[in-house]
């Protein structure tokens, strides 16, 4: 385990969680005083404030990279020097170019390389794929994806030098994941429109930013973040389809609500804004939040020698996505995403079925209040509508 | 009343429901037969198929335009001329240089003008632009209104000619005026980014459209308008403030859950999309829609001689804020907002407050899982950024 | 209007309220100095301190009777007296026996004569008892309706001797008749279970109580009122039907939430706890509580010469559940209602509809989650149960 | 493992799930097909026809009982003789007594014995009842549990002679102990009203139960269970304390909402009513219904040979009070809970606080919609109440 920060530390309590049988086994920490209370309180045997050490460590089979965005890619050279597993955190790199470094190190040094992207692995959004995938919404023509927050734990996050940017970095390659999820990985975004501003925060980086990503099959993915959201953590996705609707909403309204006079104490959930008033906590907040659907699929595909459902592959496409929001705020047009190493193929465009009436192409069919059935007709020959009750 | 559409039943059932003191006494429509049953239905004394008898009759003090987008003008041109106040349907005109025709026309005749644009008086978007304006969610950064159902009733509503356009003038029409009362309707709106495509339906017109509005304060309004949606009519709002947000919800989540085997029958809602399963109807749906609110407004400021709270003015900035959305979709980038006749005064930008801490700035402050509490702080002079328990 | 209490200044909100034609023209107060104040505020052209100067006050066509408890008698019989209509506020009375006097003194004066149970008219409840009589969830089997909140706002309620009871008379009268409008009228109220405490408040009336109503059709209505909720205003009914279900709720959860750091300030709705953090306000709240459908249909009928929805027979019943619930609380066992009056006539019990399957009674057909089907059988010939899978 | 219905089927997909490190090794059905299919479908090892065999084998060393109701005692014997720890479903067994003799078998054994009460250990309740210990909701007023769904899956359900009784058996179990878990487990059960019917399915057994137990310190529990829900499986609990309130829901109103128009398919969710529709699945079933934290809390305390938090003394105490209602549905009065061996000690009655205000009690403390402030009094020397606005 490379880090000890909030992220870090969700990890570790996840892998040691329920009746997991993975465990940390080496931690590592610049500091030597934080690396040892941390493995202290979470019974890890090694510590180390050499991250090559640690790497190269003999209980050490795989590696979690839990650092900082600019520390990600000199950390995955050194799994590849010793061929150990890496698996990396959220975003895989500051942009493209370095994504695209990480990339082709694991897959030059052969390792296994799983991109920890926790949110695509929520138990809500791995049934709400799943039924995507089973038709059940028919084809997708939109997903929103919103995560929203009063702003992040750490200082390197804040710091556009080390981020690589402000909540879009942060928070958007989730929803750029999420989004890619519902509408199939073979689906190229092809271009992207973005919209930042730092209306709030006395930073440089972005802290508001939406986002507009055009698919190959027309479809649009939309996402919204923000560090000024007030309220709690707002993760909630929308898709639409042309046989359905799907809303999921990971966090601020799970079915449990609580009202509390100020009595009694304590930290409801991670980023709650009070323990006052109205409360929404969520159950088992590692669970709901993806972190343990994630491992499960990482050791699994390792064991069996196949590829995670989120890989590093999946981290470029998240960085250049990004690249291209970014380009786009600065040239307040649409902009292109540059994949130079596309692996998805074709995708066909939503399709656009015809019915017919009396020669007319039906345009609609309703149901009216007094119960009678309407059709809207457009009379193709002519451009003329009309409507007809039948 | 003008017209006999879906609109026209809404307003006439508003107009004569719960102990109302106004009453239709003539309503027109091109046909003699839906007329009369029109009046007969609702108790109306009068029916004319001329447009310029029923606005002419003596028992029509004020004339509601419930016509087709097209037909506007016309019809106010007519009002003007017989000196009858007039109210009128949204969008109010086609596009923004109608619009301002309309405003003219009725500012030089000098006649009472009302915008119905219903949204805007739901119960709840009253409440929320009272708190809104009463400081309860601080300064406003993002606005979000989406409407989306699975297309209009009427014909004229998908022939783009007539209608001025496809879902934004339809719908987008209602999102912006809403996202200008949470804004401010001093803050001006600047220009406009807009997607639409038509993925579904076999018509030219737009079925879907996402759109962004930038103010003069720097916040973000966003609305998403939609043909294609399925599960009903989804109506909601989401604002968020420096100190604040809210959430409406108007017709699908009120509080109001039914489940039918499907036994029994009849019509849920407007727009519902089944009559088993899990419904959602409203309790009532006028009330809920605004329309009850709205009435109330234009007729108490037409008999106090003021100006009721949405005038031919805002539909003029609506249509120019939808031309400029137009323009964007076609231009691939923002366009300003064309706003020749501009009432409202400046705005200042949403004010980025600075606490200092040891001699930094304070980025952040929260309270960590663990209890103890951290400061995020900037050093201005270097740029970096650290944290601090304290 | 009699009474300037909360309750008085709700009704006159409501019929002030929109464009309603009916005024209050006379108001009440035992003070001058709080009926000079209210009509003031509430642009009333007359006052009296004198009960039967404002009964028989030339502009008084209806009293409308906002008085406590033990107050309605002497009222109506006033009104009665001088043959003017008479709409009371709810309970009717203390008890049965003394809203038999006034139902008889009502009937014998030939006086219009209506109950003013406004949580009856809530216009989900309006739409949802509309919905159960056009069978849309088949055969109601239960009804659950809960009202409760922190404590009432006026002395007298407190008051056991003045309010007739605590808890149950404040609340569950709106409880008892909500459920009654599910069940059907005349479905009788044959016996009652209930439980009464005094938990938390210096008081000698119950705090908390719990009520089940068993129905001639064997449906069993339940309901739970409490003096010591925290969070708001709990208003929620539940139905069950063989064919379905209705959730409603009117007041905390409506689709309408609002965080607030605490900035800004206000009254959020009635009996809110709090102005800060997580708020659930309501839209228009009388219209939301079933005031203004309620007058509505008071005064449609007494324009028509009709019976409004709810009469004094309807608060007699009512009172008469309450009188059994006190009565089951004090002997701890079922107690019957006792109804010398029964205008409602019989009704048959639930049918237990039976269906055959290979000469067995089909119990239950239901889908696996592998997607067989499974039929649970019973074979009446010997009473054993066992499945097959079709 | 003995059994392979569902309740086997969701235990082993909970012990085989993630990355857990328990396995199911032998199982055990009374048919050699099913043991071989169940056996194949999970990669489970042995198989075996016997009980006593699949007990004694040397690969098992934990049984866990997941057969009908009255085959717990036997096969809990069979685990006493082996000296095997053994864990049993919900409900522990038939009646009162026959759970003291399991209890009794299992401590005279001194194996290792636990409850399979999953509901307890939903995620959401795991922290609700830790934030009740906290102290974040005062004391304890009254706790609901709600469990309905439109029947059991499979034949023995239905038999009140192989179940001991109908729902309060199936579904009554799970709300005891979520209650207990609420009121505290050394709350001792008093006395219990209860009211039993068969409305709807051709059973003997009751298909529809409500009913209020009474605790030591005043507090009420309260329940209903069904077998004629329709809508699908509601899982809803309730707890109202002096300082606040806490609501969960646990299947039906997660965050997890879907539209489909029909086209796709799938099995949904357990007791789902259909594939079409408004849909509201849950994310992780076995997770959300609280199988995880169960078998993690059962086997860390076997590993650490400590005590689980459901042990078969929480299953005797349920039965006992699940006799009880039985009783008082039979005899239509309030009876008393039969617990021979009580192991809670005693607990105090719920505080009634004091405050005063000018020598007199402040029955409540609020403020008026106009910002008012107001104090209802009672004078303890006259009863008399009375307010004052501060």
């Amino acid at each position: 385990m490379l880090g000890t920060g909030l992220i870090g530390l969700f990890y570790t309590r996840t892998l040691h969680g329920q009746r997991n049988r993975d465990r940390v086994e080496v931690v590592y920490s610049r500091s030597l005083e934080r690396a040892e209370a941390f493995a202290r309180e979470n019974g890890i045997t090694s510590v180390s404030t050499d991250i090559e050490e640690a790497i190269a460590h003999p209980d050490t089979d795989t590696v979690v990279i839990g650092l900082p965005n600019h520390l990600h890619l000199e950390a995955l050279e050194l799994c590849a020097a010793h061929g150990k597993a890496a698996l990396c955190t959220k975003p895989l790199a500051r942009n493209g170019a370095e994504a695209k470094r990480m990339l082709d190190t694991a897959e030059d040094a052969g390792i296994f390389a799983g991109y920890l992207e926790d949110l695509v692995y929520t138990p809500k959004t791995l049934k709400a794929v799943q039924a995507v995938r089973g038709g059940q919404i028919g084809q997708v023509t939109w997903a929103r994806s919103r995560e929203t927050h009063p702003g992040p734990h750490s200082a390197w996050f804040w710091d556009a030098e080390q981020a690589g940017g402000g909540a879009i970095v942060d928070l958007g390659c989730h929803c750029i994941e999420i989004i890619r999820s519902y509408m199939g990985k073979g689906n190229r975004p092809l271009e992207v429109m973005a919209w930042t501003d730092t209306l709030v925060h006395p930073i440089e980086a972005e802290d508001n930013a939406i986002c507009l990503i055009r698919f190959e099959s027309g479809a649009m993915g939309q996402f919204e973040v923000s560090w000024t959201f007030r309220g709690g953590m707002d993760l909630r996705d929308e898709v639409a389809g042309t046989e359905g609707t799907i809303w999921t909403n990971h966090f601020l309204r799970t079915g449990f609500e609580m009202f509390s006079s100020g009595e009694g104490a304590g930290y409801v959930a991670e980023k709650a804004e009070s323990a006052s008033g109205w409360l929404f906590p969520v159950g088992d907040e590692v669970a709901e939040l993806g972190y343990v659907d994630m491992f499960t699929d990482m050791f699994d595909s390792l064991d069996a020698g196949g590829t995670p459902t989120e890989t590093f592959y999946d981290g470029y496409v998240v960085n250049s996505v990004m690249d291209a929001a970014y380009a786009s705020a600065a040239s307040r047009q649409w902009e292109p995403v540059r994949l130079d190493d596309w692996r998805g193929g074709g995708t066909e465009l939503i399709t656009r079925t015809k019915r017919e009436h009396d020669g007319r192409t039906v345009v609609k069919d309703e149901q009216m209040p007094d119960g009678r059935r309407k059709l809207i007709l457009k009379d193709e020959s002519t451009g003329a509508f009309s409507d007809v009750v039948v």
